[in-house]
């Protein structure tokens, strides 16, 4: 940004950020300018400790301050559960349901032949080894991977290679959103929501 | 994020970056997560180095890696000219024009009755103070304020105050953007584009 050094190498640093580009991400180093030295004191330090802090649970994979996570750690989950996530992130909107009190298990990404991204690429492995070596034995793995053609690659593959290896494997329910509008629904989520319609 | 502390610190800092959410805070931490330690390690080092060697420059308050910034040392650059501008990042788009040869004033900001900022909020009176102590004199500030509600306020406001101390103050041309489609053009822009005619 103008001829300024410092200030370019910052802006290429934000650029990296996901879904930045050049006008947001001189935007984000023109709030750091403006910000106080202890704001960005502030910023520096939270960064560090989460580089220094944070690590993989070694046995679901999510976010952990070392050892088990919490979630892991908590005796009162139900261990004959697996969900199959992508993201650490996406384990906090499970979490806000309410609606599961099994385990996790964080895969890191999704197969995308397209990208190259193959199932080692992903902690499928690590969830094969679990599996197995799991006691009491697993009952139900539920593949929560996104709906969209990587997730569901990857929910086939999953699919196929648990099968025999646990009483049952689910996949997240299809259908309409609430508060979304039938008429701007998608024909292919209209027709899950159809297939999959309940008595009421 | 997941009742980890340092990441919830980090996601709050990284709120506080303009236009940023919570979804996009945890999308970034999770970006600093994976990165590796080199990378966040460059990215804190451009951030304490924009924060130790980026200044404003004491004549026209962009950025500036000290004393005058590279435009007002530039001797081929017009001084009777004053572009007034808000932020140094707008200054940064007139240059890629190649139509501006002058200097710049940046104010850091718009005068917003609304919110309560008034005058003394923005650069103005740096701005007074130097057409005054100009030698030789400022023979044209150019308004280049937002053409929005706060950018006109002040484009209007110093229209007013530097009448009289330079011979001439313009204001930005309003019209049609190129590229943009007349039919979805608000009818103000279009009104100004047609009083705004130029023979062809």
């Amino acid at each position: 940004m103008l001829n300024i050094r410092p200030l370019d190498r910052l802006v290429r640093a934000l650029k990296r950020l996901p879904g930045v580009g050049p006008r947001q991400a001189e935007r984000f180093a023109a709030y750091f300018l403006r910000a106080s030295q202890g704001e960005v004191d502030e910023f520096i330090t939270a960064l560090s400790e989460v580089k220094n802090s944070v690590v993989l649970c070694p046995k679901c994979f999510a976010y952990s301050e070392g050892g088990l996570c919490e979630i892991c750690q908590d005796a009162s989950r139900d261990e004959s559960q697996i969900c199959v996530v992508e993201d650490p992130q996406d384990i906090e909107a499970i979490e806000k349901t309410g609606a599961y009190k099994g385990l996790y298990h964080v895969l890191h990404g999704a197969i995308s032949p397209m990208e190259g991204r193959g199932a080692e690429h992903v902690k499928v492995r690590e969830l094969l080894a679990r599996v197995q070596q799991a006691s009491p034995k697993i009952k139900e793995i539920i593949l929560a991977t996104d709906p969209d053609s990587e997730g569901e690659t990857t929910a086939l593959y999953l699919a196929d290679l648990l099968h025999g290896q646990v009483e049952q494997v689910t996949r997240i329910g299809y259908g309409v959103p609430l508060g979304g509008d039938i008429d701007y629904m998608d024909e292919m989520t209209l027709g899950y929501s159809l297939k999959g319609r309940t008595k009421i």
